[in-house]
């Protein structure tokens, strides 16, 4: 919409009484209109910005829950205030640094570094929700690590990773792939990377691999958890206490997915084609389809899978295949066909259930299967959509760079392939040249794992100040006697 | 808002040097902002309906946390498992049958036969939000049957009665009244049953009574629960193991019912009349306003009479009678002033309480009261709509077709009545030939009911790997021993 | 916009063939643009103000969970029953009176009296959402109160203070600040009370302390509980049942303050300047951010206070210190900075631990530290935001009255804290005027604590019906046998 005064007073011309006036008249009507669209598009971007970033925010809600239920119960209070302190840390963290290292442009393609302590904010380029949007994600990266040093590992040494990942390790990640200016950015169009960058929509590489490779590392150089494999190093399950915290974390984890994945547009008032039904907004519900098609399938397969393989149906197994689909999809959620989300959930429950049996054989002890289905799934995703990314959405999604590389199995290629497989190796080198010396540090200082007596007593008892649960009365009399005396 | 160019040019006349020029600049100039409208209009109503999506899926979590709290601790992992697959088995029996036999239009009157896999979506007619939408609804029909049958039915009877309901039965029935080719839809124009078609606004008996029904027809061909019914037909009763999921869930379906009903509108920038303040964003909130009372109302009612019953405050039969009045009005919501909404709310608590009498009398074991709750409730929601429904409202929120019938005690006659009594007769009926049969041969091949002896030691062991609580040590010792030793 | 036909009639002049025809056909097309911005403006508004309710609502579950998780096993069915109640009975009241007393316009400066059970609404003034957001806040209030007299009182001393406290001193209290009529009000522009107003936006006063005050009047007749202190009078702690559930309601709550204060703008579509890209959307994105600063620092602060005086990391504390954090910040949260914001939850961390040594001295018991964390972190965030409030801010949030003063440390001089004062000892004296005779009365009649015995008993076994949890098998087995049997 642009309307010029000149031409239009030339179209009224000399007999006009004025014709000048008229036409500025009737264009300074037309920019009175054009600013109040834009004022309407900020304010219904804005909206679905927001509530998308409160719905990411209650994954760490939904985080708190899955951790307190899968450990037992003797180290709740512990688990839960690691991921209470994620998002209060990490608040602060992403505020002063984190958001700067990620998105402070303009910048080289490594590391941002403006908009330190929200400094020029809001600009044209960022708006205070866009920060607290990104804050979500980086304090879910955290989470995610904390679930595999569950129930062996020093406090303190839990705050000072906490800080390094989101303060440092996950900004400089989502730097790359996210920012205008990082090296392997699908909005970097200037310099794409292989002719392509990276399309790691909301982040299966950005969060969820960096988070189960960073817990990776902290598993393997803490080692199992006191009687996870016995004596003649048979697995021997350590159940969580409480399966309905398992599920409560998991349906929440569903639900603030929704923000997660749709969320990441971070735009919805946004036409491919102006006055049509078909735009940003159809692109936006797709991905919630997508995404709810991915983690359904995982969950039925895992469902069937584990009757098979164990005889029974269990719930939490369910749960964790479920979140390996959600975590699988999350990479191209956008830019594939539901049909496509159906087999990517597929392969991620296998993918998840092999890295499992890998994990049981080699003796790896993650008590949320974090680095398993984050980091492994999290691959999967990767590779998922350079094999099925379809082009129309491709250049939708991606605008600007008519002609870019989309998914192989789509007839698009091979580049976003190679560019997707690098994003991997380059993820998994990156954190753990970072993560890994930062874990193995704090093992040669005695500050990350609890002595065998505290992690026997429970760390509750011996760093919290007590149990997480009193169900007797004060006289010790447990429940069920006076229960008894009721009926 | 139609710029006519000739009209324009006509007007500009001969002396102006290029009237049609001019004219075509304008008009060109209004059609770019129609068009913006347009987008702004598709933005707008995704987000709400994206975001109510969301909040009705939420209810699914409220769903798994009312039942768990509502069974004895044995059978969590049971009623919790069978939570998550509705919504995942759904979310895939939905996207390839469900959504085609519900909405797929073009069809007849019975069933929808287009759409199938999304198949032509996004189209003007539907886009994937509005398939997510009803994805949520539909999962939550399984939910309220899954209540009526807890305790004591094979997890394979579960699957397939599941994949029955939200793939066949529900959609069938949903496209009755809700699809514009549904012989009693009330937006069916050319063809409104009785003159006026069921106004069922977000399912007192699409949903809830569907539910019900089914439920009802499970528990009976069932049976009650060992131990429900002591040897001389007294009733014991079993009570739930945790009051707080209880709370929790009950909370949780509030909070998604503002989805569910208020959501129900799919569009929420609709002007009645444009410029003016009222419009559908204000039927939205009267919506919202309807149901919050009718709830509110439900919960003291039930609160005082139960009280004068049993001669105690029961925050568990509070919530049930709160989830009652939210089943009633779910029909009538956007039709009838809030002071009806209060007579809804109250009647249905009534209805409930007499309901949960006569179960009670003929030895009828529902764990979670879904039958009485959600088909009673539910049918009185449909009935009440069709005494109260307002003139003003009924015409705003089914436009198109003026001086349709509205509710009897509203001075609108008996059709809307006559209609909603058939509306009741015919899901009841309908549900009654297809889900009894269903069960009943699931009974007579012994696939329905587990053995006593797994019914007594509780499905958690016997069939899902496990109990759902462990708040013991290792080592046996009861928290409470150490927790003394700690102060 | 505003299009003159006449005007530019003129302008196209005799020479035109109809120059009327040609301005009236341009105008009117303008005109249909402006209804249709209008129509946008509401329905975009609309939306964010009910979701922005929704999310208040979810305060009251999350008060509901962290109510329960912190009071003991035997009186979780009464505390959460309160919370239950506090929402349905709210509901009737605030629909009834409370609305009418709080906003119904227009009237005196102490109390409204307009709009008795939603009498003509929806207006250009209210509309339908509007109702249902200020019922969420209502609710709130005197959800606070029932933390601080938890575990100890009377159920019927419970319905009285909770119907008046929303039916009438809540309302009284938010019309004398939030009413366009109220004395105090920041929106009463021709009668600025010093000049200025009080600036509480959300209600760190007006909701926080109200309740918070309310909650110390009834602690303080009760008396601490059984065993709160002993013999010798030394404090001993009586831990809550569950921390898992403590830190679900604390998250909850996080998760609804996100409606609380950037929701308490009620509209997002408007422009500071139009076509920039800064407006309310940013205005209300910076609120979210300084919320989320405010709590994160508070916790963080909280965290390693406790572990310095008490030697553990404590989960509970720092849900707790949290929370401070947001109460204090809520008035003040949409007119300072993020770095401000950080300020705020320092100090309201000391605050509150200040208040808790001084409750300990005193040997008053609150068993969700209510009156000290929402009474004391309010009254600081008060006195916070009439220090750091910054002119910019001030003005764009309260426009239509430049020059108003701002925060004492930002230049702004000292009558902004002079009103603040005000209205800190204001609500302290009407409160403790009206809610302090009330408990006095109750007390005095014997309705408002429980006998001994059925606090050492618990009120779940003596009013409620029967105790909250049920972990055991009917037959008396501790699962943990059973669950040995099954490894």
């Amino acid at each position: 919409m642009a309307c010029s005064a000149d031409t239009l007073a030339a179209m009224f011309g000399a007999n006009t009484t004025n014709p000048a006036a008229a036409a500025a008249f009737i264009c300074d009507q037309f920019n009175t209109v054009s600013s109040q669209f834009t004022d309407t598009a900020y304010a219904v971007d804005t909206t679905y910005l927001l509530f998308s970033a409160y719905l990411v925010f209650a994954m760490q809600l939904g985080f708190a829950m899955l951790c307190a239920g899968s450990v037992r119960a003797k180290n709740t209070m512990n688990i839960m205030l690691t991921n209470v302190l994620d998002a209060a840390a990490g608040g602060l963290f992403y505020y002063l640094f984190g958001f700067a290292f990620a998105f402070g442009t303009p910048s080289n393609g490594f590391i941002g570094k403006h908009n330190f302590a929200l400094k020029s904010i809001p600009s044209s380029d960022f708006d205070y929700s866009y920060f607290l949007y990104q804050w979500a994600f980086a304090i879910a990266a955290a989470g995610i690590t904390s679930g595999s040093i569950a129930e062996r590992t020093q406090f303190v040494a839990y705050l000072i990773y906490s800080a390094f990942l989101t303060g440092f390790v996950y900004p400089v990640v989502s730097h790359w792939f996210w920012s205008v200016d990082g090296w392997a950015s699908p909005s970097n169009l200037d310099n794409l990377f292989l002719g392509s960058g990276v399309i790691d929509f909301a982040g299966s590489g950005v969060v969820h691999m960096v988070g189960g490779i960073a817990g990776l590392y902290g598993a393997l150089i803490e080692g199992p958890r006191i009687g996870r494999f016995d004596h003649s190093g048979r697995s021997v399950a350590l159940r969580g206490h409480s399966a309905s915290l398992v599920v409560l974390g998991t349906f929440l984890l569903w639900f603030g997915w929704y923000g997660f994945n749709p969320g990441s547009f971070t735009k919805i008032l946004s036409a491919y084609e102006s006055g049509n039904y078909y735009g940003q907004w159809s692109a936006v519900g797709r991905t919630a389809v997508t995404t709810t098609l991915a983690g359904c399938t995982a969950a039925l397969t895992t469902l069937f899978g584990k009757r098979i393989i164990s005889g029974h149906w269990n719930v939490v197994d369910v749960c964790n295949g479920l979140l390996g689909g959600f975590a699988a999809i999350t990479a191209g959620c956008s830019v594939v066909d539901p049909w496509a989300a159906v087999i990517c959930g597929f392969v991620a429950a296998c993918v998840l259930t092999g890295f499992n049996k890998l994990a049981e054989k080699f003796k790896y002890d993650d008590p949320l299967e974090a680095a398993q289905l984050h980091g492994g799934c999290g691959a999967w995703g990767i590779i998922f959509t350079a094999l099925f990314a379809k082009e129309k959405y491709v250049n939708e999604v991606y605008p600007g760079k008519p002609g870019r590389p989309y998914g192989l199995f789509m007839g698009g290629g091979g580049k976003l392939l190679g560019a997707h497989v690098i994003q991997i190796l380059v993820i998994f080198g990156f954190v753990s040249a970072t993560m890994g010396p930062l874990f193995f540090i704090l093992h040669k200082l005695k500050l990350l794992r609890i002595s065998p007596e505290d992690e026997t007593a429970g760390m509750d008892m011996t760093r919290h100040g007590g149990f997480a649960y009193v169900y007797h009365d004060e006289d010790g009399i447990p429940m069920k006697k006076i229960e008894h005396s009721s009926t």
